[in-house]
């Protein structure tokens, strides 16, 4: 994992306080966990909103938390006044997502001016173990004049 | 669009019975419109469940229908005691989801006897005006033994 | 398809002539088929120099010639002065590329002032049956004061 | 990176045999670095053959090498008997592959009875300095009863 600096030096209050206005994440219960300078971790425990028809958390979930943590990751990189917007994803599917908690780790690959590239690994942890669930590869950009993330 | 011959006679009802099975979809209030040999429509009216901070449609929300429209149309091919499974899918996010409506138009571009490609149109309808707002390509495999699409 | 306007009334020359300036594809033989304002074919000769171990077009000329169709789509929509270069893309190999002709068709699924967003279908003709045999997805930057498709 | 362990004892030997039967790779001249079980390392020192209209490495070939390099990284994990077919890749381009020689690093993230997903990542050196300039996340298939990779 690449080192970063970030540019904003309130960085993670400017994190956790966008991630408490999405309506969506406290919906589905959603926490931010650990975040540094382009690395985020959403964590989702399981319940029934979350879940598919055999009881493991539902594909479009997974794929939801995944374009999060990496959106937050590019997001922890931008000055004030600048947000961050997911131009697209790519997401592998890799075992079913059988656990009680899904964590989604988001880095950045390459920040940049207007485009940034992020990857986010998904697992899922059953009776403390984790089991790696999903992959995601991003791009997403810069915006200014808003200081968010746009899920 | 090509025209596909569905192998199951009954493959409406196989369709409209997995999708009231699977209890996100009828969480968030989405339901299935027309549905054809190798192609599925996925409507879902606004609410606050499935909303952003601006007051569009959710990222996450985009591709779970979409990854779900997509589905059920490679559903639609197969034969008895057959199921779905997606194994990845790239989502382009194009434009803000803002309307009254999303509906996601879910066709197969080359069905497999392992794997089958489609893709996904998303348009959000606002006062009657449809507007394309993402575009998915996916990859799904046939599973046996299972009948119903994994989300 | 959607139908769109060249903001430039020479797009043909505009891309023929910047086609023709890209030694790659001049040295693998493809050539620039039909052209219109968002879409783009372009057509390659099987040879030694484009096929793989079992006598089929290799997957990377493949992608290459379906990024190339996409790019040009784009690049018939900018205006004097503007280039476009390819962010990223997807490409499902849906079926061996077994014949003597590649045809990429680009289309632009929507055009943008920053990003693009185009689709290409892959087709390989052998005694003049076409086969399906990959489609793409892919994200496009306008660049200003370089009037070329990088590839 | 996780650790892999090969199934086939003869790994190396099987990876460095199919490859150098790849009529393409050679015609292109790239050459084979460092293997592991789960990793494979491939090069490409810069000629007119493989630039575009700028003096870079052409992004068709970018894409070939890192298909390539996730495709023998999957392939160096299968048994006797065995090959991989490339199902999909989703490449990002994030920097001008600018430099004397391109180095793409295949990694298996999850390998599977049917299908593994891999990553890549692209750097291009010059003067001895690496820079980041694609990554890659990709599904592939094994093929039973075909002992190569398929490009």
């Amino acid at each position: 994992m690449v080192e970063f600096k970030a540019s904003n030096p309130q960085f993670e209050t400017m994190l956790r306080t966008s991630f408490a206005k999405q309506g969506v994440m406290a919906h589905i219960g959603a926490q931010m966990g650990a975040v540094s300078p382009g690395y985020c971790e959403i964590k989702l425990p399981y319940s029934d909103d979350v879940s598919q028809q055999h009881g493991f958390f539902h594909g479009g979930i997974v794929g939801t938390i995944a374009d999060s943590a990496g959106g937050y990751a590019a997001f922890s990189l931008m000055g004030e006044g600048e947000g961050i917007l997911t131009v697209e994803y790519k997401l592998n599917l890799m075992a079913p997502a059988d656990g009680d908690m899904l964590i989604a780790r988001g880095e950045v690959v390459r920040p940049g001016r207007s485009l940034s590239v992020c990857r986010a690994d998904v697992v899922v942890v059953k009776d403390g173990v984790e089991t790696a669930c999903a992959v995601m590869q991003q791009t997403l950009m810069r915006i200014v004049g808003r200081t968010d993330v746009s899920g």
